[in-house]
């Protein structure tokens, strides 16, 4: 496994490199769903690269930047042992030098949801996905369905800029107890961690619901509200049922529509979605 | 010559094509600066692709996007006779289909001269040709020197969003009266043309300036000013004298430095500059 440090370390490796490239772009301090997109990458190309960098355009000011969980070395030995080919790992210099000046916008669908909550944060993921897709050139990417609007951001993005990179979606990986695998879950303290499963079980009565032909949007919200606040640690910040194309909120609900909510627990805000009816549970 | 009407026309010509490819956007209605610049690039590559589009993201609500000259097949026959091997010339529907939302923002130089009087514009620049490296992946992109703060602001992007095409800037071709070629010289009437002489004799007024050793910008744009103001049909917009890096207008002139100026002839905005002591006049 190589480690790229700079665009031209990066560019030049990825000049050797013949065959099919994947691309895993992460913020580092990896868990099982790193790894997996790791794997269907690894599966579907001749190279993978995974790149690890903590960007800052894409947290607010008053935002987790500087304490976002780092943890370099242990994240090189998982890479190495996945069987990653190279991992780029560029300092802030190095992606945005002194005169740095360029941001790329997703507009409409990065208006709700974590771009409503979060401004600015998305114009960060879209500029340094763009970064990353041009210096990387992959074949494929690889990103977590528990992002879920990062993901239509970045197909938006990759579709309208014509970036010659297709996006491959991977279900979100869950622990046992059906916690959305996080790289912020370790913030939460022992309590919080069982307060923290309110989003899961949320998720799942809204498949329930849904699964018993109930499809008004109001209805399943509702519900799902009722079983968050039973939670004295939680604090809703949203739930949305809304088009997986658009991100529109519906009032008749169908299959594969996005349930999605943000939810603080103490101070640390957490996300987690589901496609219904598709969504293994 | 093909030419190419869909992105994935476009595409499958590229990957046809072995050596180094040169590429030269152009919004048509083609003249001796384009052909000046397809030459640069059928010099030095294997390869050249021509784009024609008239880019309606680049006009403002008020400008001359539906009267903008239009001249396909003069152009063609242009390009075929100038051994140029695809032209690429996608309709607006295949280049912003419905539900398109992704915009590229170059931020700061954008602030001055011609984004100052032309809000959006160099966004539809800057986002338009995004795309057009995306699809054409050149190894060389010509420009010309005429559109100064468009050269600096590609130049920029390229940069700072890591595309793996190289910014060729190829000096203004001028009349031989001294004006700059234009596809917009077409709107000007007689008198008008005469007129538009004015710009072209205060950038050599400035050139004649500093060569005189003046060099504070104040007594090198009020001569600049007092000589167009002479000319009864022509208003001006601004004079800069700028850094070429930045565009931030100078107190003290050097070589290299962009003298540039905005003037309404008519009804008819004409633009022009020098790099003084490094443009031919």
């Amino acid at each position: 496994m190589q480690v790229a440090k700079t665009i031209n370390e990066m560019r030049a490796l990825r000049k050797k490199m013949q065959g099919a490239v994947g691309f895993v772009p992460t913020m580092g301090y990896l868990h099982e769903g790193h790894l997996t997109l790791v794997r269907e990458s690894r599966a579907a190309n001749d190279n993978t690269v995974v790149s690890i960098f903590v960007n800052p355009t894409q947290f607010g000011p008053a935002e987790d930047f500087k304490k976002y969980p780092r943890n370099t070395e242990g994240d090189l030995a998982m890479l190495a042992k996945e069987g990653v080919d190279v991992v780029f790992m560029p300092s802030s210099e190095v992606m945005y030098p002194v005169y740095y000046s360029t941001y790329v916008q997703v507009r409409k669908v990065t208006d709700r949801l974590e771009g409503a909550s979060r401004p600015g944060h998305f114009e960060g993921v879209a500029t340094v996905v763009a970064k990353l897709f041009n210096i990387v050139r992959a074949d494929h990417a690889y990103f977590g369905q528990k992002d879920a609007q990062q993901v239509i951001v970045i197909k938006r993005m990759v579709e309208d800029l014509n970036i010659d990179t297709e996006i491959v979606v991977v279900p979100t990986v869950r622990e046992q107890d059906g916690l959305a695998m996080s790289s912020r879950n370790v913030y939460l303290s022992k309590e919080e961690r069982q307060a923290a499963l309110v989003l899961y079980r949320a998720l799942v009565l809204a498949q329930q619901n849904w699964s018993n032909g109930i499809n008004d949007t109001e209805t399943i919200r509702s519900e799902m509200k009722k079983l968050i606040e039973s939670e004295p640690r939680a604090k809703i910040d949203y739930i949305s049922i809304a088009s997986p194309d658009t991100l529109e909120e519906l009032k008749e609900v169908y299959q594969g529509a996005v349930v999605s909510l943000a939810v603080r627990i103490g101070k640390t805000r957490l996300i987690d979605n589901i496609r219904l009816g598709l969504s293994k549970l």
